[in-house]
């Protein structure tokens, strides 16, 4: 017998022996007989304690590689014979079993996903925050308790949420967005991600339709076209869905985010959010209404949401932490219609059992105490400042070339360039990047389809995001996106 | 004006004027022309300040309700006024929108979940854990260090988890398992449940089939059927799933526990994991090989799993820490063949994005600080004792009355009774419960279909976990179901 390779000691284990002769057998070096050296003989063969063999052979019988029997010598399994006997060549491991529809769905528009880039000057990407913006001490106070909480057994919690989060979530809800729920119509999510998911595959099946917001949130778009069903773009203006474009329209649900329409910014006015929910009531399609930013505005007060409005039974509402804590911690929330609730905990128990418990404690500690919303006040001041710099930054550097919408709140507005065509969209991403800025066309939030057949752009528009960076990034960064401009005008 | 509650202060807030505003407006109290007070006169109707009255007012105005010009009175939005002109009595709230189809299947067959039962004397509940066990010290430094740590953004991580995780995870696997793997063959997913359902969907169709072991793990059958899949049932004996009666067998996937078959407890022995590897070559079906608790052996070392064998191209490999750590931290793996990768990849984003950051690097500190080994090493042998404890008292209270399996590994049994008839089992668990001892009967883990058809069993056989219990829990809890025996065997 022949090991490889060596055991470091120069001396072989039983681990080493088992691997060995398990090699040995699946490629049947043994006889027809398949009898294998009693334990002595190998002993003395490997230079090794009869007992290190006897371990190797024991383990190998557990595994059903060798039978044993008490004074016999040891024998490779009959099953192990009769299969290498009956053993044809493994087909090609290129051929690729079936996938489902869901699968082929994916495999032919898989949404992206890139390592985000490192050391910019300064990066305008949506939908990141600054680490210095995050409660490190509340937050690592709040899970230190929540681990040392001993519970009577680690078990599995209730699908929808623990009690104690979902209870000072509707206290949140109610005081910060005029949101009246029981607490049995929450149900906690990975983040907003898995709430779109777990609607989607509640309401939605391949060939249905569903309305998206145009431009609008690609994540969104993908949830919902990965079940097979159909999009029905409809364009926005300063006031979000132009929801009397929905007349004649049938569709199983619409995305919406009236608080603050991603990504142009409108705050759609209560005649169209009545329009909605009377066009769903109608048609019998449910309205998912993703409040993601709602904890950011700067001219009033957060508007109350449609969920809040009468008439809105077909409304799901999705809130999420990712804004205001950290989108790393993969926590939302949504309020469902009571009707639908014994489905969400179902799905919600099919998709992973629960979200985990020891955030859901330390974010139910953090709302019962006030930190949280402390937190978020400190962090409206905090974006209300980067909000601010990048206006100033913005008119200094552009001047009347530059018109902004949706600042009104969020922590992204939309920079529209009007003196700058389309066309020179990709030279502009690659000047700005050679100077380390980031920067991310509206563009790739229109509908592909809708794109093609209406044109509803011809200048470069840019969303631009600034949870991420700090007052003087966002000065550096509009400083060398100007010099880019300026060397794509002229190019 | 009413306003109604009160505010507490006995003086109108802005916002109480607002809300109750709104409710006017949408009540539709407000004449023809839709006009309202002027904030001089509302205000000293209301005997607060002028300006408390425009904060409304500029609410209310910001949200589309009203339409406010400088030196008129507000009116009541133009929207808002033909809304309630054209008004139509809402549809009754029990009206449901149509579901999905995956939605239709869930309400006629959801799982269960209900509130652990909690203050019993001993409950033989399988899957939970003891607090006891948890290494509360070693996971409270990992996690702190995990939120101090500072990235330079917070933003969404790779949808496969953490490259730190699934480095220190290719190192456990090979070390504990035999598993041979990429780095980029893991994917971290929130708990075993997760890995099944990514499966489900990537592999099932509605009308496809799956082959499930039978007794098996509900959980599974629920996760895939919800696709609209047919359960194929194979029975299952000592050495595990009966491979043999695969032949002729087509489905799109088989779901197997090989190292220690949930409930049963069998061990398979290499011939039949060659003999389920070639008949998913030949069939090209996916083999889910959920190695739920392959820590915990106490005769032998563990055994390698199908993904360890050769021709294993189609198994997708699936573990957790579920039963080593927690089932309340949400954290399990995959490990999928090179070719699946980007779709399983796309698959988790639409998911979740991405499991949690924080508990991901807690235990990639753990595993590479060796405390995750050694807490393993630690709950082993906790667990053995428990083991141990279990077998003694069964066999001191029953005898030869009881028939014990699968004690060779994982973290729990099944014991028989052979003396006592199946028909017994509703009076045996409730006699038992009313002792304070919860037990869960094996039959509600067979195919419902198969059931009916073959009667498999004739006796009562309970799965008794033991990972939850204290040694002297589990004493006390024999002696108590003894009594519950005896009591229904005399009544």
């Amino acid at each position: 017998m022949t090991t490889n390779p060596a055991p470091r000691s120069g001396r072989l284990g039983a681990r080493q022996i088992y691997e060995a002769l398990r090699d040995q057998i699946t490629a049947r070096v043994y006889g027809t007989d398949g009898l294998l050296p009693s334990s002595r003989a190998l002993a003395d063969e490997m230079g090794v304690a009869r007992s290190t063999v006897t371990v190797a052979y024991e383990q190998l019988a557990a595994e059903g590689f060798i039978e044993t029997r008490h004074g016999a010598r040891p024998r490779v399994a009959r099953a192990v014979v009769e299969r290498a006997r009956g053993r044809v060549a493994p087909r090609p491991p290129t051929r690729i079993a079936p996938l489902s529809k869901f699968g082929e769905r994916l495999r032919q528009d898989a949404p992206v996903w890139t390592e985000p880039p490192r050391g910019l000057v300064a990066n305008f990407r949506y939908g990141e925050l600054s680490p210095s913006d995050f409660p490190v001490l509340a937050w690592k106070k709040a899970v230190v308790a929540a681990i040392a909480r001993r519970p009577e057994r680690l078990a599995y919690d209730d699908p929808c949420g623990s009690l104690r989060l979902r209870t000072a979530l509707q206290g949140y809800l109610w005081r910060s967005r005029s949101v009246r729920c029981d607490v049995d119509q929450i149900v906690i999510v990975n983040g907003s991600q898995q709430g779109l998911d777990i609607c989607a595959r509640l309401l939605l099946d391949a060939g249905d339709r569903f309305v998206m917001e145009n431009p609008g949130y690609l994540m969104a778009h993908h949830t919902f076209a990965a079940t097979g069903a159909i999009a029905v773009p409809i364009p926005v203006d300063a006031d979000g869905l132009e929801t009397e474009r929905l007349d004649g329209v049938t569709a199983r649900l619409a995305y919406v985010t009236p608080s603050h329409q991603y990504p142009l910014g409108g705050v759609m006015p209560v005649g169209r959010r009545q329009q909605l929910l009377a066009w769903a009531r109608k048609t019998d399609a449910h309205v998912i209404e993703d409040d993601y930013d709602s904890e950011y505005r700067y001219d009033a007060k957060p508007i109350p949401p449609l969920q809040a409005l009468e008439g809105s039974d077909n409304v799901i509402y999705l809130g999420t932490i990712s804004k205001t804590l950290s989108p790393t911690l993969r926590i939302g929330y949504l309020v469902v219609p009571a009707r639908l609730r014994p489905l969400f905990r179902a799905a919600k128990q099919i998709m992973d059992r629960h979200t985990p418990l020891v955030e859901q404690d330390a974010l139910a500690a953090m709302l019962e105490s006030g930190a949280y919303d402390s937190h978020v006040r400190r962090a409206r001041r905090r974006n209300a400042e980067r909000r601010q710099a990048l206006i100033d930054a913005l008119r200094r550097r552009f001047g009347d070339r530059v018109r902004i919408e949706g600042a009104a709140a969020g922590l992204h507005v939309v920079a529209w360039f009007d003196g700058l065509p389309q066309t020179r969209e990709e030279a502009l991403i690659r000047a700005a990047l050679a100077k380390g800025v980031g920067i991310y066309p509206v563009s790739a939030l229109f509908d592909a389809g809708a794109r093609g057949r209406r044109r509803p752009q011809r200048a470069i528009g840019l969303v631009m995001g600034y949870a991420a960076l700090e007052p003087a990034q966002i000065e550096r960064g509009c400083r060398l996106l100007a010099q880019a401009v300026d060397e794509i005008a002229a190019g």
